[in-house]
């Protein structure tokens, strides 16, 4: 015998929080396709050769890697434990677990092109692995939950992403601001203050701002050679306040030598001009020119989502890329994406207390009886039931009454119906609301009508 | 660049077959729920102490395994490598892929016993991994769909699930028969005839009666050193034809000195006796003693199903199970299973064209527009057709009318709406619906109620 265990950084999810966690999920899914997205599904295991590369050199090191079956003698000799384990790994290992779902849609893209229809809108719910160090909140198998569009520049999609973001926390009951800023900004504030000879560094340090501070952010632009002076002019920009349409005005004085950074703030301004053309209070998207995002494949609008009544990281991510599908073989498809950090909603929706509402999963009624004539009466009334699409379940042994009754409180069934001698005479059931504790003799059609109600 | 693939036996699923897919998906969560199941999820990766040794000698082969992560030198030393794979693994990997959903599931049950409520019902629908030789309808990852219930050993438990099992192929229109039969007589007949020394040689090799054909079998036994004799009565009892009592009948004479024996075939007889408190026809309920069922951890009633129409291998299979959880510590909890070979059900949903009347997942309407002025007005219908639930996008381009029609074809969108000057000024939607041709004026309320209906 042993003691069983979760693998680290995993999780069992048990029935209560399952009703949980499908609740988010298909109200997400509900609001993906309402817009349009079509549901795909890939593999979680893919060749290393798609994966590695793909997420940075730390990325790199967290992918799982399975390794091959067969024979050690054959693939590794004794001379290759001195190699580093980069030269290794091969060896033994050509497949790899899921990282995310970008760099698979990637693929798939490439691999389909001829048969999809562009501009091609897929979403997709999956988990993904990573083997990084566990710890609060984080773990090493988690769902994402991504939509995006590609084949088409237009700025339309950006729009319609963030009119799914309004509509899916509007369903969810969660007050979320929306974040947006455009990376052409970004790399016209790099050109016209002199950081764009990096410009993958400029964008991933400004994207520790929220963590690390400016003060942090200041010495690592210091340390990598650029001048007091233009982090000071940078700071003035990044503290910029007030309304989008002053934020835009004043930038635009700023870039005016810039023409990659004047069509980033031609864009804003559309999205900001065009926001008005769906049904939500757009009050909570703002225009930040601190928002960054790490991921280097971002090259027009990003936008990062956060709960407005608490202190919380981003709950939702994404932007505009322009090559993703290049390293694939396939360029000049420009797309969008979001993605909805699915385990972290749910943590806020724990903290807000916003799982009252749960749709009801389980039975509505518990049969239960004294004896084996009971029993048959019980089965044929719950298949009844059943034929009519009520949920129903008997329990299952000839027991004391009051084994039943607290099988139904602790399962949450709200009516248990007793079949004993009377009832069967009678051509009735004996059912009691398990809330009230109220008993009444009704024939079957008055309880199915009770439960269709 | 790289010219990218799946890994081997690996599958992308795109927008057409998730939609077969999640249809079958959710036909059988409908009705695991309607039957009382909870949902619950297990990871995906679990310590290899959970799962090897629990599927024998050729299921720990076909484990994936997981590279721990780490550095090579400090794991392993040149003369390991002279080691065997089964020793050289434990030391560079801990963890493996899922290999099915029982296993996962007897150690969630095991270690959460103080907070479920038994009888404890759950379903569960997640991908499992088997390093297996791809080849023609067999992947390295592929579905499973179980649904078990473990804590009570009453027969009204595997009578629910063969009545779950009418209901899930009645909702899937597939024509499925139900071979029953008991691991109890199986033991019964080994006793009778002198096959008990070895019992579960004696299943296994039954089971392989369908595959390999009597002769062969016969050959097994011999081999074994089973006489002649003993396989000739052997062949007469696994030909019994007739009605499912007369089959009883019989074997109770044959069983007369196996209390086993005959225990399974008053539960067979009681089962039979009851699958009339169900609304389904059960013909198609055959008790058949030629059924073994592989799996070791069956001890009662076990049952296949197979499509009527179709040559085809069994889709559903499951049983009772005394000691699942006993490898984990947690002994005398009896349960019963059902698992549906979700891939195999969607390939013969294909074969028999069942898919024909797919939920609509795809959009009602497409918006097309000849300006900017065209797309503000379109998006702004577009979402008020989506606050009242109606599926529609947009097109994201100002192109030529014609590419926003082929798009709405080849996407199977029924209508578009087209938003030119004059439908402007005049407050309404051009209509076209696609299927016939014909295009029409409407107001938005006129155009809202034709996609209610």
């Amino acid at each position: 015998m042993q003691k069983p265990n979760n693998a680290r950084g995993t999780r069992d999810f048990g029935p209560q929080t399952m009703v949980r966690r499908n609740y988010v999920f298909d109200i997400i899914k509900k609001n993906f396709i309402k817009f349009g997205f079509e549901n795909i599904e890939t593999p979680a295991i893919e060749n290393l050769s798609v994966l590695m590369g793909k997420y940075g050199e730390e990325g790199d090191q967290l992918l799982f890697k399975i390794l091959n079956s067969g024979d050690f003698k054959k693939d590794l000799n004794a001379r290759d434990l001195e190699l580093s384990p980069e030269k290794i790994i091969p060896k033994i290992s050509e497949k790899g677990l899921r990282y995310d779902l970008t760099i698979p849609f990637a693929r798939f893209v490439a691999m389909n092109r001829n048969d999809l229809v562009f501009p091609f809108k897929r979403y997709q719910i999956q988990p993904v692995w990573r083997a990084d160090r566990p710890q609060k909140g984080r773990y090493r198998e988690f769902y994402q939950c991504d939509a995006d569009l590609i084949g088409s520049n237009s700025l339309i999609n950006e729009l319609e992403l963030i009119t799914l973001f309004q509509s899916v926390f509007s369903d969810l009951k969660i007050k979320a601001n929306l974040t947006i800023n455009s990376r052409k900004i970004l790399t016209g504030i790099s050109e016209a203050l002199g950081y764009s000879d990096n410009f993958s560094f400029f964008a991933a340090t400004l994207d520790k701002l929220d963590k690390i501070g400016w003060e942090k952010v200041n010495t690592e632009f210091l340390e990598a050679g650029y001048s007091q002076e233009n982090n000071n002019q940078l700071k003035n920009i990044l503290e910029l306040e007030g309304e989008n349409s002053t934020k835009c005005a004043y930038l635009r004085e700023i870039l005016i030598h810039s023409p990659i950074g004047l069509e980033g703030i031609e864009e804003i301004e559309f999205i900001l001009q065009n926001l008005d053309m769906n049904q939500y209070d757009n009050s909570n998207i703002i225009f930040d020119v601190k928002l960054a995002r790490g991921l280097s494949y971002y090259t027009g609008l990003i936008y990062e989502g956060k709960p407005v009544e608490l202190d919380f990281p981003s709950i939702v991510g994404g932007g505009r890329y322009d090559n993703l599908t290049t390293m694939f073989g396939f360029p000049d498809m420009s797309g969008v994406g979001i993605s909805f950090g699915i385990e972290r909603i749910i943590d806020v929706m724990e903290i807000l207390n916003l799982f009252n509402e749960l749709p009801k999963t389980n039975s509505q009624v518990l049969f239960t009886y004294f004896d084996e004539l009971g029993q048959k009466q019980a089965l044929k009334y719950l298949n009844m039931l059943r034929m009519d699409e009520i949920k129903a379940e008997i329990y299952p042994d000839i027991a004391k009454i009051k084994k039943s009754f607290d099988f139904a409180n602790k399962r949450n069934i709200p009516f248990v119906a007793v079949i004993g001698e009377e009832e069967i005479s009678s051509n009735k059931i004996n059912l009691k609301n398990m809330s009230t504790g109220t008993q009444e003799m009704l024939s079957f059609e008055e309880m199915l009508e009770l439960f269709k109600r």
